[in-house]
């Protein structure tokens, strides 16, 4: 157990620049800045459920904060402070030793502390929970779209959830398009930077952990709106093009999880600001508008509605 | 699945009246008091680990909140938001109904808001992140003992662990001790009003999860201190007194987990102090001082050395 203990403390206790007291107390000991607001949410990940049981262990580490990191991006926030509490069935040094690279590789990518944390024996179970922060009254809520506004996305959608249909034998795709995939999949980004661009132009944002049709409606329940989404318009992972099983593609694109893309709202005012703030490696796309009658219309070339159904998504997932 | 979204929504999300933004967004918002430092701690519960797979659903509830409370105390810090993640083999709603009552019921006990969580499929695991307030400068730390200084603990000691034994076969109890130790075991009473009652007077503090020795260890190591323990003034639990195995007695008092008791340590000039704030409900208990020399001595009624061993501490427990 002595062994065991150090093991861990060795692997998860660095340095904390931007906390009073880190690791090692009854707790962490933090300090916000004058004028901001603390942005906090948590997620558990469970082996089987979240990831598949053999998902290396590097990359494990990567998405347990990146996912988090995701929901700072979609507040807008800057984040700071994380903690790891994780049940672990065997403390496997070499398991464990993978794990906190690529966790604290992801926190020095993003500029943020590792405060504190907890280690037990169980089934294999990570909860993080992130803080960052974000000046007061410029966090990008979901409650606060208007109708009439611009409905965008970030960079591309459907690859991971293609990576993991091909993981999976659902599809079959060229090496380089597996291997691009499957690290969508694995090793999201989290678009921290565009949140914080976003504060001064979005009125409500969302990561898309859920799919895009799942997460749009969380805006609109949120916000009391409808929306209108055109399909041709939607930015779709370039190895959904050659998929067979269009049905397939149809569902990575619009009702994928894993994407970490933000789907973000904006006044049409602010339309020629936003295309300046999107670039190759991650371009915008606006895609439709929220509108005062609810319900979410998927729309065809020809401004058609489509069922959601056949656009892919699945009440039921 | 809709349903027990909506089970799960309905049973945790209350109002958060002390956050700017509670449940229902990519994150919380919160903002601290001014010269106010945050405190932030996590801990993971495990089925089998940390309680017995048939505990009762609201002292579950209660108890994973308690726990976290309980390094508030110990930081001396008011505890304010917390957030909950928990993985569930099966949406159960009798079960999580309780378990959600006893959390609440914890959280009004301790003027503490949920502001945010995360619900999945897995084995049972419940994991707490815990954020209270303390003002700048005067947090309880483990770090900050001086040599000479006193060692209390407050209430009494190895009730808790006495009560896992009974529920274990391994103690026989009359109904009434029985129950009152399990009860401390299984709805501990975190010391949160006595923890800000020492911001101005303690120099270090701990609460006690893993055990007297262990904990005591913890603060003698980040003070890089040693210490002087008269075995006969630790206050033990009534219960252990009528204990035939004195071993197993001797074990709970020093080494017994889950008493969520605090051991503080203070300047001599202060006992007076802190007399006046010890009650009949809440004793606090002089036990030994620090020493300048390193190490853990625990002594006996004639000032003779006690192995540790022969004290209860198992180093391999």
């Amino acid at each position: 157990m002595h062994s065991e203990f150090d093991l861990i403390k060795r692997l998860f206790t660095r340095p904390a620049p931007q906390a009073e007291l880190g690791v090692g107390d009854d707790a962490a000991l933090i300090a916000s800045t004058a004028d901001c607001d603390i942005a906090v949410s948590t997620d558990m990940l469970v082996s089987g459920t979240h990831f598949l049981a053999d998902t290396d262990a590097y990359n494990l580490g990567w998405k347990s904060l990146a996912v988090n990191l995701s929901d700072m991006a979609a507040m807008g926030a800057t984040p700071r402070w994380a903690t790891l509490a994780i049940a672990l069935p065997e403390a496997d040094e070499a398991w464990l030793s993978a794990f906190s690279e690529g966790f604290f590789s992801c926190a020095r990518a993003f500029d943020t502390d590792l405060v504190g944390g907890d280690t037990t024996r169980g089934p294999l179970a990570i909860s993080v929970t992130i803080m960052g922060e974000v000046p007061h009254g410029q966090a990008l809520r979901r409650d606060s779209a208007r109708a009439g506004d611009d409905i965008w996305v970030s960079g591309t959608l459907g690859g991971a959830a293609l990576g993991l249909a091909a993981l999976q034998g659902r599809a079959t795709l060229d090496e380089t398009m597996r291997d691009r995939c499957t690290l969508l999949l694995e090793k999201p980004q989290p678009r921290v930077a565009l949140g914080v661009s976003l504060r001064a132009l979005a009125s409500a944002a969302i990561d898309i952990s859920d799919g895009l049709i799942a997460d749009l409606g969380h805006i609109l329940e949120r916000s009391n709106l409808g929306a209108e989404v055109h399909a041709n318009l939607i930015p779709a992972h370039p190895a959904l093009e050659n998929i067979a099983d269009r049905a397939l593609a149809r569902k990575c694109m619009m009702a994928g999880g894993d994407d970490y893309e933000l789907c973000f709202i904006a006044a049409p005012a602010v339309r020629q600001r936003i295309e300046t703030i999107s670039t190759a490696a991650l371009p915008l796309t606006r895609i439709g508008r929220l509108t005062a009658a609810s319900g979410l219309r998927i729309l065809d070339a020809d401004n058609r509605c489509i069922e959601l159904e056949s656009a892919g998504y699945d009440h039921f997932a």
